[in-house]
């Protein structure tokens, strides 16, 4: 399944190299011109998810402008709910809206059935996007972490503090598991059928894994990324795993230290120096540049940017974001700023 | 000015003590019938605030229902700017509202001269509630920290996401120094004088320092409270100084090993062994139970509190939520708490 020509998949297996392959979260998105061009002829974000050749092109679109090391499907980590059968609606401007939020007796009318029938479309994008891609272009599958969906699913949308739901886990433990363990089998069938459509590492965005103690993250985030994990690989062997769970801090290690785990994402609060000597003995380290760097950009973007570099220079490390590109990014700062790592 | 009767004093000097000193952040509040009827006798949050009288009789209640090691002062974090001269209400249900909105033009309409004029009631509050206290009873002063307090100061509020005004760090670095300086001398010179006022320890608030990359935080957070801890034991050598940086995680040991730091708070995600191994080395380490564990009680509370004090035994700790109690917490689960705490 591993491409040797692929620097980002050496990298993620442990290979250290210099410059590091670079990526970008939501490199395909509303900051580039021709993504709000594809975006338009879909009429909506969720038509554009299940649009399998406007999906594929939003994603070859930042590798055709800035020749990245690896692509990333275009899809939502709230199509999975709605495979399940929870309504699941973008209003203009409002972010998601899921109905009706989920509690005990909605929770046992959802279903695994038609999971596969759903996300067809999406599956379909993989192959296209696969057959598409230069072969040293590595394509990364993703979901959303059973925890950080569960919040979107347990408050009906977007929360202020989605670490508040761990009242659910302390008032509701027995309901809160069965959700999780729900969404751990949904998406380890879903990261299944993404690897036999041609995806050759997959990544589980823990976006709302912050601020919990950490008896609650274990069983929440840690326990269900592990059983994820070695069911995509009970599955696919070879396929590298990269867990990205934000705002975690100095728990980062325990997801680093999985067996499973090849790879970590670190957010941009997290200190370069800190996760070198905490989490590159663990697994390969990913991410960590301040988005909004990206939209101010100049001589403190570029400084930045070597300066990951260099804190990583000689562990296996992928150059990222610790977050996604927000839309006001400028995408001539990106050209310059892959520059800057690439430069020798 | 340290009184040696006091545990809590002793505590913060470095002294570890078991069972540790107990108080809780937030722990006269909303959640107390007592505290909703003197609220409610005085008309509005502010009213409360400044009144001498009621202020005292506020921050005595939880000492005299629970017999904790330490009271704090009651007031609000955002008297500072009101103090500078921006205009600053409480709506019912709604949070704080700022205006206007500070910017340049407006940041140079503030200024110093009336501040303890504006500020005399809280010094008054601190003066009355000395002379009430029982002699081993500590009482603490408090401030919000500079960013902390800017965050509401820009955003004329509360924000869903206080981090993202980094933002304005990258774009205006001149203008938002120039504020965290004016925010550095007021709260200098307001906790002087609540020391002078008979305050034994301080303990400066940074709910919103998570989130924010290291370089930042070092300007925005780390240095100010390095200045201010500076400043007021120029004039108080002896005042011990906690610092609660909320959401900072690995940067912590920044904040840990400043001369000037006596303590540091932890937050309810901060995980606790981590905690003893990388910050107890540094400084008295406070704090860490979920406050939502209070809310839900029972064994869960019990078994959660015994494991923390048993993480920090035989360090200086201070047992403390990581969090402040929420208006749903049932007093009584505070009485179990406090009693598995202290049995033997």
């Amino acid at each position: 399944m591993t491409n040797p020509r692929s620097l980002f998949l050496r990298t993620l297996k442990g290979e250290a190299s210099s410059p590091p392959p670079i990526w970008f979260m939501r490199q395909a998105g509303r900051y580039l011109p021709e993504y709000r061009a594809t975006r338009a002829e879909a009429g909506s974000f969720l038509n554009l998810c299940y649009d399998p050749e406007k999906a594929a092109e939003v994603t070859f679109q930042p590798i055709r402008r800035y020749g990245l090391d690896a692509a990333i499907l275009f899809a939502d980590i709230l199509l999975i709910p709605q495979a399940l059968g929870q309504d699941v609606a973008f209003e203009k401007g409002e972010g998601p809206k899921l109905s009706p939020p989920m509690d005990e007796p909605t929770l046992e009318s959802l279903s695994m059935a038609r999971l596969h029938e759903a996300l067809a479309p999406i599956y379909e994008t993989v192959r296209l996007v696969r057959a598409g891609l230069p072969d040293d272009v590595a394509l990364i599958g993703f979901a959303g972490a059973p925890w950080t969906v569960a919040t979107y699913m347990l408050a009906g949308g977007s929360m202020k503090d989605p670490a508040a739901l761990r009242q659910v886990y302390y008032e509701r433990p027995a309901f809160l598991r069965r959700l999780i363990d729900l969404l751990v089998d949904a998406t380890s069938e879903y990261l299944i059928r993404q690897v036999e459509a041609g995806a050759e590492a997959i990544q589980l965005f823990d976006t709302w894994a912050g601020g919990l103690p950490e008896d609650v993250l274990q069983i929440v985030s840690v326990e269900p990324a592990a059983r994820i994990a070695e069911r995509v690989k009970g599955a696919a062997p070879d396929i590298p795993v990269i867990l990205f769970p934000k705002g975690v801090g100095p728990a980062l290690p325990k997801y680093a230290g999985l067996e499973v785990c090849d790879a970590v994402g670190i957010d941009f609060a997290t200190p370069w120096e800190w996760a070198r000597e905490a989490v590159s003995p663990l697994a390969t380290v990913q991410g960590g540049l301040d988005p909004l760097l990206v939209v101010s950009g100049g001589e403190e973007m570029l400084a930045a940017a070597r300066r990951l570099k260099s804190v990583f220079e000689g562990a296996p490390y992928v150059f990222n974001l610790g977050h996604g590109f927000t839309p006001e990014t400028p995408p001539e700062n990106v050209t310059e700023l892959i520059a800057a790592v690439r430069e020798s």
